[in-house]
């Protein structure tokens, strides 16, 4: 009886959508339950730039770094990117993909996104080295990286994110059984945030340490953003409208981190724990202030504190970050192994993120308790519109 | 700016709520935006039952399997079952636990069940083997096993459910860093099903190869529900509103299942995989009609297809199926490694499930794509009130 009336509610409250633009402003709406929204919305594919990115993060991210098989060449390039294009446009707006053994998968996409990444060794493959971006490359080596391998680079990386988990899995399944000839998985980092709707929408995601992690980010839809993390195109003409990604695991120490109280945690990030607001501010969006200098003499932001560090020294150290938490079983006695799925994109790596990241490498008093495990740099490339492939632009 | 209103409507509609009722017939409810429920959403902890079983499944599940430490007695027992009653009547409300160092991970519960289990070991343990159900050890051995021991058994189950990620993973890290002292982990099994909210409420779960999973479930809150999950404590008092969980790990084959055609995928299930309804029916919910002869001669549900050999054949072989999904990164050159958690709850192991459990192990045609890499079998104590702790009618 229950379960009945529900499917009744959703039933009319999907219906009943469309007219809730007007009764909004008079303080009442016309019903959405969760689930009509959800189940419904959909990102479009196709577009300038590709989706996923300017998209707010949805609740699970998975990334998969791929090798291509020996021997793929520019030819086998173009087949998989118009196969994955393909399905990637079907899938996001909750279509089975063309011969889909389970479409009834496909029908929630919940703001499901594709977006893919080309490595250095796409360029090298195709035999367009020349058309190679000059920041896509592996980033130079830092005194606190304790990179593994098995984390590291790759030459096609899939980028796959819905509301739903089920979404994400069926979605990837798809693109990497489309894949078998031409690519084989090098590593694949499952990410997570809070469930869509367990939060106000826009709310600055914590990560498992309970930092509020991506307070300076430049806003969705804004002329910043685009600056920010739009490539112009002036380097390599076929990049114009892509951007570039930079994914780090970050293992956290969580049990040294239980050690440090809060005042201790405060110091080393610079901000309040409880809502992410500067030592020198009030809430999460004041500006700090470096120079405020506290009754004993010392700065109010600790000079070596993750903000001072982080913050950018010239206008066009920013970037974009829309990391992941990350959570796998543990191996032995411990009880966790957690962390961040570092993800920042920026138009250029080498200008806007690795000063930043140079800075935090030399001297940030997080890294105590954060260790970069894993390390991978991919060239996004812009948008398609329908009957265009993603890196047409590059493989035409 | 458009963050800024969606705030304001999140803080209206959920003051709003309380007047949604009215509006309900006249076709015109005040907002309730996705997040206003989700996020204050709570299931009780204290009760004659452990929540996590009547609940509807959440959207992810992560089952834990613990060994107690050598030396671990009864006083060591009691200590820790204290101490995570506590920390899971507070989670569950969606405070920080007693000395919770990230407690701003623990405001969105979101529907937080958190259910504890004994194996075997717990009895032997505490010196109390008298107490112990006579279905409480490991199932017998079936041909179609291929166990792994890292999937298998365990002393202590914890079985923690919500409807956001974050806040499983939160309290999990809580209740193991608390067991710490007691109890190492054996395995964890991670599930997950649609999101809350990708579907109505109610709709029967699809597993990854698409199959419509659970149908015949006896009916939360019914008469039914407590007959076949509750256990009567006839043989063991203390275990009395408590139940009994079978928890199998089932590898799924899905590139071969990718082979089978969705005629061949209905005869194996007996069921269509578009909406669930048996082979002689119009709808999910119909009544196979195991008997039905088609034109050629042969029956319409074939007699080794899956709902022919799972369906009961006397009236007390029936249980709750509260399974999850699983999806973890592949070993070499798969592109997935996917399966089911199957999850069995029932007052007795030996009378209700064992007796399905034969007759799917000798002859069921899905044994073909799906292989029990796992298994594990636990008492569930009955619930507990403010005050008392999860198993005290055993311990104490």
């Amino acid at each position: 009886m229950a379960d009945i009336s529900r499917r009744q509610l959703f039933g009319f409250g999907a219906a009943a959508v469309g007219g809730a633009g007007l009764g909004l402003g008079a303080g009442v709406v016309i019903a959405r339950p969760a689930g009509a929204e959800q189940i419904s919305e959909t990102v479009l594919f196709h577009g300038d730039h590709q989706a996923g990115i300017e998209t707010p993060p949805q609740a699970h991210t998975t990334f998969v770094g791929l090798d291509l098989v020996p021997g793929a060449d520019r030819a086998a390039l173009v087949r998989l990117m118009r196969v994955w294009t393909d399905d990637a446009s079907r899938l996001t707006e909750g279509r089975g993909a063309l011969a889909d053994t389970e479409p009834d998968l496909a029908t929630a996409p919940a703001r499901l996104t594709v977006t893919i990444g080309f490595g250095p060794g796409v360029f090298r493959a195709a035999g367009l080295e020349d058309r190679r971006p000059s920041w896509c490359n592996p980033l130079p080596p830092f005194e606190i990286d304790r990179l593994e391998e098995r984390w590291n680079d790759g030459d096609l990386l899939l980028q796959v994110g819905s509301d739903d988990p089920v979404s994400v899995v069926h979605a990837l399944r798809v693109l990497l059984k489309n894949a078998r000839n031409t690519a084989t998985i090098r590593w694949v980092q499952r990410g997570f945030r809070r469930a869509r709707g367990s939060e106000p929408e826009g709310t600055t995601m914590r990560n498992l340490m309970g930092q509020v992690d991506g307070t300076i980010n430049p806003r969705a839809g804004s002329d910043d953003f685009a600056r920010v993390v739009w490539n112009d195109g002036v380097e390599q003409p076929w990049m114009a409208g892509g951007t570039s990604v930079v994914i780090r695991r970050i293992r956290l120490d969580l049990d040294g981190w239980d050690e440090l109280d809060r005042p201790g945690r405060d110091e080393v990030m610079g901000r309040r724990m409880s809502d992410g607001a500067p030592l020198t501010g009030e809430s999460e969006f004041d500006v700090p202030d470096f120079d405020a200098v506290g009754p004993g003499g010392l700065k109010i932001i600790p000079e070596f504190s993750h903000i001072a560090r982080a913050r950018p020294l010239a206008p066009r150290e920013r970037f974009l970050r829309r990391g992941y938490n990350y959570d796998e079983a543990p191996d032995g006695i411990g009880v966790s192994d957690s962390g961040l799925i570092f993800v920042a994109y920026q138009a250029d790596v080498d200008v806007q993120y690795l000063p930043v990241q140079r800075r935090l490498a030399e001297a940030d008093m997080f890294n105590q308790w954060s260790t970069p495990i894993g390390s991978a740099v991919f060239a996004i490339p812009p948008g398609c519109r329908e009957g265009e492939y993603l890196g047409e632009g590059l493989l035409g």
